[in-house]
């Protein structure tokens, strides 16, 4: 049986989504909390839709994962919640399991993803600091908004993704605006999907036009230039936390 | 010369707003910091709005400090606050210092503090884990809140106080409203003063109604019997927040 599993965790504590041998991550923890639970013999393989840097965190990210059939008899997906909940750490938390059908895949069948960048420019919470980036000068945040909207649609976003070998970077971002909301400064990225350090890189572009270092133009200059710009700073992953997946 | 300090902390890291010896404290840190950037030769005594308890954060805490004439002429406060940011730790931020009149005390001149405690009953926030706490049953908040209204007013709160030798439990509490803002249940309790304690006892008797365990004339019961009951439990320190104080 195919379980689609909802995921909140608190990226400080992993070296990212994805196993890695000898280092703790979300991937790992999870799946071992799931042959713990279900008493498996082999650690189940886990789809996910944001493969998330190591200190990125989500409170909306969705995984999939191959339960043998007799381990996890449909009506059971609410006790293995529970009991997921009870060996998982704190900052792991799984929202929802809900059983699937063999076509649904985490990362395959994901029509959206939606970022939120946390920044705060005024003097930082400190409850808060795991989660906020704290900017020490004054953000223009109009000026950043109006920065951002030279990235929206289908691009080559090249110039925003840390390389990898043959892999496209031709994507759809649908959204990227920057507002002030509670008393920070909040970038929502919205797109189909992003390539790696993606959101990380043009939350660093736009920093740079909010604080006056740019002008309102570069953004969308460094994206037509085609190739990474070391002038654009790839903002730190404890401000960025994956909100949502639409499928 | 005497100066306001308004402070935010992050509770988790300090063993409560007074100074004690070998533990790390907020009046401690600030006070060697205060020390440090001034160069004095002895540590300044510091007064406060509200003596947190070890794990309660604060993001509207305000202190005063008497510093010798010559450490700061009153032209450099600026300067002041920027010099204590560059050595103070990443869980205690000064907000701002106001060079005030003697008259100024930031216990006796407070006419109203203002305290929130945070609550989910839903699936928690992992990132918050700090400073929300974590109920496990859904949480009746309309009950919550009516049960609240029978503790507003000037009462002796004995029931709700840790007991200190001589000390009146007398105190008129504002407003204690308890609603659900942004996926929290949020408890705000304003008060002219609070006994040790009170904001953390009156949650727990609210948390006990809006389980359903008590009935919404509970909490107004107790505190009509005028004595500790063991049956109101104090809720845990990291939900409560300090978060603002009126003069």
């Amino acid at each position: 049986m195919r379980v689609r599993l909802d995921l909140s965790y608190d990226g400080a504590g992993f070296s990212g989504w994805a196993v890695q041998p000898g280092r703790r991550t979300v991937a790992g923890v999870l799946a071992d909390a799931l042959a713990r639970v279900l008493r498996l013999d082999a650690v189940p393989s886990l789809g996910v839709a944001g493969r998330t840097d190591a200190g990125v965190h989500a409170t909306g990210q969705v995984a999939h994962a191959d339960l043998p059939d007799d381990a996890v008899p449909e009506p059971d997906v609410a006790a293995l919640l529970r009991r997921l909940r009870g060996v998982l750490p704190e900052d792991l938390v799984v929202t929802a399991v809900t059983p699937v059908l063999d076509g649904f895949d985490a990362r395959f069948s994901a029509r959206a993803r939606h970022y939120r960048y946390l920044v705060t420019d005024g003097p930082p919470d400190p409850r808060k600091r795991g989660f906020v980036l704290a900017w020490p000068r004054p953000l223009q945040v109009p000026a950043m908004h109006r920065a951002a909207q030279g990235l929206v649609g289908e691009h080559d976003f090249a110039a925003y993704c840390k390389p990898r070998e043959g892999a496209t970077t031709r994507r759809r971002l649908l959204r990227l605006d920057v507002g002030r909301q509670d008393g920070l400064v909040v970038v929502a990225a919205s797109g189909e999907a992003f390539c790696h350090n993606q959101v990380r890189a043009m939350v660093g572009a736009l920093l740079a036009v909010g604080e006056g270092r740019r002008p309102v133009q570069w953004p969308a200059d460094v994206l037509a230039g085609g190739v990474r710009d070391s002038a654009v700073t790839v903002a730190p992953p404890h401000g960025l936390t994956l909100v949502g997946v639409d499928y």
